[in-house]
């Protein structure tokens, strides 16, 4: 399977560290298994931002990272011990030598020993650094700060800082190095396959489950064991639930089919929409429909450079779909007070796009200072989707029958190039001729 | 998607509800969904005893089932409330109406409702019964409980008896009626299917993560969007890591693959097991070894009916498999002493068998009073699994080096019948010729 | 200092294990030092159950009470360990061997034994007794019976009842021994010289905590180094703020001085209230209320009895004080529909009186069934107190201006015999006569 | 009763905010009242960071200190509503008016609206102060940061960086104003006819619960209702008990009784030990000791002034007890390697002092830096207690048996001046002469 070499996530631990202070330490904790149901778990996902900093997919694990006050760095891993009879059970695991070895850190301990490390640790130290969202977390470091304090008599300096890693980690996987790229291509690319085999397996009469089925295996057996989300497989009016996951409908003659579906490599998410005809030929309305979310996607995506916004491509594409549902009929009145009174937004319900990395909702800030508006200015090697789409529920009645049940999102993944912008997402057809050539094969 | 009737989720409540006395209280919480990453959620797997007696597949619900004191039952259910922005977003929600018309509950709020209505439900009964492995959600009986307590000088009546609900629903969970019969039958049939699918489909140099996907693709097809558990996927020394679930190894030529896979069909489990040649051709070890599990697999099976207990399987079965081992050289010594050591233990390292249902390790008793011998009589309606194993790991230097890197594992799911036993597990290919046959064609 | 005989405590234990079903376990927990302020406690107090079992006065310790299938009981006590250097600094411990020699229980631990030992009483037995009210503890039953339940399939047997100890406790609690009743005498003794001496170092000018403190050091002197529940000294229109404690004001002239405060002897209350003149002589309007209040109150105490109960009094001591209020004018109408009405509630704003033992409110039903009445019959060895109050705040202007800041109450500690009752409040001034007599000596 | 004016609780929070960096704000609770048994509480003791910030003594409050990025300071105080019945109930209230008007915050809101007000202070801080000590306090306060972390995509900005205002306000109280000095001399005064009257009233066969009741008698009538600390009153050999207090024991002739109790005044804390003759005749051992001990004490008091340290105390007391020791016979050796051995501290086993101010071991660091030797210079305006002792318990067989059963330590109170010290405990007999002489009186 494709992934990051692993001394990549040392360059993600030395970025992390050039923006720690002197005399600080900063702790990731990895995921730990969930229960599905009894003695059975879900798969295991490792926490994002650890698996940034470490590549390293077991659970239970902690990484330490101290800089001390020259200056100096050091990464610390506790991880679950070698154990012969737990890997006969329960599989192999990494242990801390190879830890030392393969992931680079400088020094690795049994979990175990995190007890009595790491109040030595923190004795002293003027900043603690972790992620503020995990609140377990939070009371667990509040715990070893008491650990410290105990010994206050005896000269021990508990420290008095703590900082949010949480958007530290953040900016820095907001940018995505060559490498990461590389993988999200190739994401992209398995996706891109699972999209096309998805047009040529339909047929009136299946199962949107079955249709997701098809999906899954395709990213499957190319590596991709897990969707970087619950894909969303719905048949005509089930288009108009944002997220309808429940995928039970049978698909029917003369709908669309709306499938949002992206593969999770080696934890990098691609994020990708088509949706298409059922029985492979567009009606004249779903055409109307899709050409216009189609030609807004083409018009946001062209205008991707650096210093571009989200801001500035939503007045963009809402005036362009606002015109396009006046030209179509759909919606009616001054063209300028219908951008400015954003009537698009009650068919276009969601936003244009978002950050895309090792969360399909990646982490990043969209904002400058507190603006409402995601001024912030697209830079080399953001990553985000650009998703348009049109929602007519059947039970809108305020529109014309012709268009009710219509549903259309097409999404793309783009990163920021220097010139302009790279569509990652490029093997999945999506113009109507592609789309309907490919499904009568 | 098959599925049990709604009408059976009312016998099920019905059963329970006979085992609360009179003047009690039974409450049930359904799942909450559970965060994979950031803001994505893994499947919903609904809670399954409060599947069991619902069949209600959202979160965040409450089954509260009252017996007053002339031994009237009423139940109630609170769910998450019909909402039309939450749907156009989130999906679809059965609501209040539908769970009384279709779930055939008496009566149904919205899950806001519960904080009011409970403590009245709760005040002057004598017995409260919940599950007591789910220890927030005791935390929150004993909060309802202080708001009953709160009102005692006004004369509120404080439950003071409280009853563990997993040990009665684990006993009327283990004995299936014919329609969970039929459904995990049904299991069954779409794993063989995969099972079948996987020994097709499988070739030296392919990885252990695609038979996964051929299998994880048949499941879905059939309807079975989700496996029972994680799926072992496991070639040459791998079988020996009891569950290997990484299947991220290529296959290789000359050793064999063991696939311990199920799916889950509406909330029932399949658990089959099949071990087969990467290359379609036992070798002459691998032929011995396999036989020798078939036979005591198929020898256990061939025992099971009313009266039959684990323990007794257990001597005969371990008998078996000593006299086996020392047929052919494995191990040595007197063979009366070597069962009464049970020395085969070191090769077939786990149990025989365990029960099957909701749960691929189903609730119930194994155990009459205190005894550590799984003693307890199997009884019609009953079902488990049957599954031997040899395990001999490239590291036993204690076994001659031609037999070091097998295991193998056969595994059926049974249940108990009036005359016998019926083999659920009917479409999966196991004897050396069909496995042959089955992955020359 | 009084105390019980060690002796009585195995009594009480025994009346206990009288309640518990064959093949049950009880858990009593002591309990904690509780800081008040940085590493200082306030003064250690027992959780009264535990106290009432054991006579032990350490905290952290556990009573476990067994009995087994054959209705045998054996007691338990874990306690804090002797421990040299912990005892130069903190005090001495009762430890192990004593707890066995003097307290009288079967065997005893070290607290840190609990964790060993409690798994394996638990295993198998059919009920676990503890109070419901303690939710820590509940959160710790769960966490031992999640110990026991993971050995389930090696043939562990986790309890499924548990049953709430506090009402079982609190119906011995509320007949009390001679022994009790012996101590009980003796609080309420000390506490009516405390009254007196009230009375008699009561001066315009003086400070309500400055009363308070004559009152804490007659306590205290006497042996009961802690009053029962916070003093109440409230002057003038402070004694219409029913738990005035603030006790900060200056005593003025021509105003009254509620004082509700008793002391606590051996862990068992008492809890008296006398009001009187701050400069020792009642006014004409002071007088007619206060003797009012008086001859309610002995009212109620003549007529208890065996089979007398609050709900009784509560329409005698109603009934009468409405026609005491009709008569002084400060209610108007007809008697009985301003009996009917509960018109005097206004007046005598809180109940008649409570259960009184080792909790000043002390645990035990008011009630038969669900009744919202205090109905139930008075028995030969409840202790009770009888406190009518009249209030009339100085904001209250729907009264004459002459009746305003006056507030009443006086109360007394009655135990129930076999021919009526006994005042255990048997030497505390009460009528006018006494009161000015011994304030002007 | 003696309390700071209001207006210095004004600038205690105005030099809190001093050390506040722009755009931050600072929470600090108030502490909530504690049960003691059933419905009775502790007496309610306020959270001492709060009280120095507030002056505030009621409880379930918050402080809320905001300073913005242009350095303009804001105080907000949440506190329990007015409400009338309440009052009628529990007792009056400040509420938000007076809050404003006496106590001198800027806004004072009900702690009800907290929950609404909160996330929008927090908003855009960059900064957030609060006590890391209180773990349930540092919970609730990631549950607020979480609540504006909700609001990220619509441009809330979370505060990134939490700093521990303990040490803070520990570096403003470890520094005494005029004020502060004032009231501590009061609680000296007052601590001090407390010991005084204990030395009058002490006589053989008393308890020494008895003498505990004189002393806090005393507190209580000169407006000090609570002692700053469980007082310690040791007849004999239980004053080599340190935490002796039992107090249960009787006084009995020709032995010591060690008196350590001091007052709180307006939440300052005096900590004052004596030891005297119960019989008021000290015997010549007694003499030996006691003078041994005044003598040490003395020297190091007046050693006190500005630049002095523990540090250097300790050697200089260390040396004079070790000589003294040896002259007494009771160690032998070579005096200077008795010295570096530290020998002493066998007999001398507490430190010789410690903060004193709110609380009794008051905040406030002893270190620099790292070290483990409080070296840290006085200064003008820290008070500090001085208490050497010497306690040869009943059992140590080391030394002469009529050294044994004597524990003597005499405590003084002592602020550090510009020219030197001022001792607060100055009306306390010490001198054997006085002692004697008042003990015969
Ligand atoms: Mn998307
Ligand atoms: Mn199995
Ligand atoms: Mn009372
Ligand atoms: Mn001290």
């Amino acid at each position: 399977m494709s992934q990051l070499p692993l001394s990549d996530y040392e360059k993600h631990r030395a970025a992390f560290m050039a923006n720690m202070p002197n005399n600080s330490i900063a702790l990731f904790a990895a995921a730990s298994e969930l229960t599905r149901s009894n003695d059975t778990e879900f798969p295991f996902c490792q926490n994002k931002n650890f698996f940034y900093l470490t590549g390293f997919n077991e659970p239970d694990a902690l990484l330490v990272l101290l800089k001390n006050e020259q200056g100096q760095n050091k990464s610390v891993l506790f991880s679950l011990p070698k154990d012969a009879l737990h890997e006969i059970w329960q599989g192999r695991r990494i242990g801390q030598i190879k830890a030392v070895q393969e992931y680079g850190v400088d020094e690795s301990f049994e979990v175990a020993d995190v007890e009595t490390l790491l109040s030595d640790y923190l004795d002293g130290k003027s900043q603690v650094l972790f992620g503020f969202s995990d609140h377990d977390f939070a009371a667990q470091v509040f715990t070893w700060l008491k650990q410290v304090k105990s010994n206050i008599r005896q000269g021990a300096k508990t420290p008095q800082h703590l900082a949010d890693a949480d958007p530290i980690v953040a900016e820095l996987r907001l940018i995505k190095t060559e490498n990461e790229l590389a993988l999200m291509r190739q994401a992209n690319h398995i996706s891109g396959l699972a999209h096309q085999r998805a047009m040529q397996k339909c047929q009136v009469g299946k199962f949107e489950y079955q249709m997701e089925a098809e999906i899954l295996h395709e990213f499957a057996r190319h590596g991709a064991r897990h969707p970087a989300y619950a894909s969303i497989v719905a048949g005509g009016d089930n288009a108009n639930i944002l997220h309808y996951t429940d995928n039970s409908d049978v698909l029917k003659n003369n709908e669309l089919l709306l499938i949002d579906a992206g593969a999770e490599l080696s934890g990098y998410a691609a994020d990708i929409t088509r949706t298409f005809p059922v029985n492979g030929q567009f009606t004249t309305e779903q055409k109307a429909i899709y050409q216009l979310v189609l030609d807004a996607k083409n018009l946001a995506i062209n205008a991707i450079k650096p210093g571009m916004s989200f801001a500035k491509l939503n007045i963009l594409t809402n005036a362009f779909l606002t015109q396009g549902l006046v030209d179509l009929g759909i919606i009616e009145g001054d063209l300028t007070e219908l951008i400015s009174d954003k009537k698009v937004k009650e068919y276009f319900i969601h936003g244009l796009g978002h950050w895309l990395g090792l969360d399909v909702h990646d982490v990043g800030d969209y904002h400058i200072n507190t603006d409402r508006e995601q001024l912030r200015a697209f830079e080399v090697g953001m990553v985000m989707t650009i998703e348009p789409g049109i929602y007519i529920p059947l039970s809108d009645h305020s529109v014309d029958e012709k268009w009710r049940g219509i549903g259309v999102r097409i999404e793309d993944n783009i990163a920021v190039t220097a010139t302009g912008f790279e569509n990652l997402t490029a093997n999945s057809p999506q113009t109507i001729e592609d789309i309907e050539a490919l499904m009568k094969a």
